[in-house]
């Protein structure tokens, strides 16, 4: 399915309105079944729908690799993703926890705390990046984003390493673009430990432990943390680079792992 | 409590690091509680808890007008928001809906699908605003908005008439802004009728079903709509402008509301 759609619209100024071709993005609504459970429905981009649900499962808590799963089925036409896991009786048969509701985009079935920290360990990789590195990363991952060229509307989310871009997602939303991301790396056995996610969107907490799950070190966004995402990436270790913008960028937590040279 | 909260970064280009302060926005995770049964957690910016919370219960259907609220009591130490209302013991043993988890800040915990607009009457109002009357708001709705331009991560909300803006608000979450815009006209009856909103964010489908419970007739964003936010405008009869940006803007549905001339 498309992710945008083309629309006839009405531009206006002071004097003229003039009928005009416009793009919009699509926005599509997706109910993830786990083991015959309906577990949530989600507004998305019609896009990766697989990726999406696993790993919004995986980001929930509720999978932890790919033997786990024994089926996936898109139906898109009906805005469905079932996904059966071995074992799955247990899972269905548990009360779903209090909605957690997140600030711009944000979502999640858990307890995102004051002790969220405590239950997820602290990042101890050696990794290392360059400013030139960030830089050319994100000039290529904006590069990338050309949905988001054409309507403005949408988010884009990738797994690095210090050199390329690995996989690439794109979602109205910013946490689906990470889900997306964290999903394919789960169906096509990419590891994302160690690496680098760069997000288009703000890094607040529930962003910043998603991150964290996967055992991510470095994270870069186009745009501001709160606070909560700073002291978070503090705590857990994370290099939180932020407000990339041309050859400037702010470093929030953890600069340590940014060299000004080119380093290796 | 403070919107934003002040921090020392490094701020990095090719060659130098170099140590200054930052501010960045506060992310507060707010419990609400009605009638004792806890429904949802909000990540929000931590000012007008009791708009948010009463205007959320508003949006999703839980409360109506300011008779039924019995009690609200503001913990912010402990993030907590804890509405009575009366009559409300049929309320806190009804079973939560399955969580609808937005696309960038969406929630609820109702269903918005195909079907959504059947339960929403059409809007009639012959309320019109000129294009000059829209670009003044809009210019007076930006410099409003000091957060943002302070942090660059903070979602604004106005409820207007033609020429003045009636109630603004904030937050970290485009959905929680209005909210608390709809909140406040709750609690100091303001009707919102026939009146216009403004918001920062991307009109998704979620903000315009918002908007469309309170009969507002004019939806005017700075950003772009999703598709599925063109096709209920148009459906509900609202007139939606998007991309107000100086001068210009974008006419998405029900444009006759919009004069090029000064009316009235």
């Amino acid at each position: 399915m498309n992710k945008i759609e083309k629309l006839h619209i009405l531009q206006v100024n002071e004097q003229d309105k003039s009928e005009t071709d416009d793009t919009v993005v699509r926005e599509f609504s997706l109910t993830i079944i786990l083991n015959n459970h309906e577990l949530a429905t989600l507004l998305c981009s019609p896009t990766n729908l697989e990726y999406l649900a696993i790993g919004f499962l995986s980001s929930e808590g509720l999978l932890k690799s790919k033997d786990e799963i024994a089926k996936i089925t898109v139906e898109e036409s009906k805005g469905i993703v079932q996904v059966g896991t071995r074992g799955g009786k247990e899972a269905a048969s548990e009360p779903l926890p209090m909605p957690i509701i997140g600030s711009g985009g944000g979502r999640g079935l858990h307890r995102y705390g004051a002790d969220a920290n405590t239950s997820y360990a602290k990042i101890n990789s050696q990794t290392r990046i360059s400013a030139h590195e960030v830089f050319t990363l994100v000039k290529e991952f904006i590069h990338r984003s050309e949905v988001f060229k054409a309507t403005g509307g949408v988010h884009s989310a990738a797994l690095c390493n210090t050199q390329d871009i690995l996989v690439f997602n794109e979602d109205i939303g910013r946490h689906n673009a990470i889900d997306k991301v964290f999903g394919q790396c789960i169906l096509e056995d990419i590891p994302p430990d160690d690496r680098i996610i760069i997000t288009s969107g703000r890094v607040s907490s529930e962003i910043l432990l998603k991150v964290a799950r996967r055992n991510i070190p470095i994270l870069i966004s186009k745009s501001a943390p709160t606070n909560l995402g700073v002291r978070l990436a503090d705590d857990l270790g994370i290099t939180l680079i932020g407000f990339v913008r041309g050859r400037k960028m702010n470093l929030y937590a953890n600069s340590w792992r940014v060299d000004l040279a080119e380093h290796g």
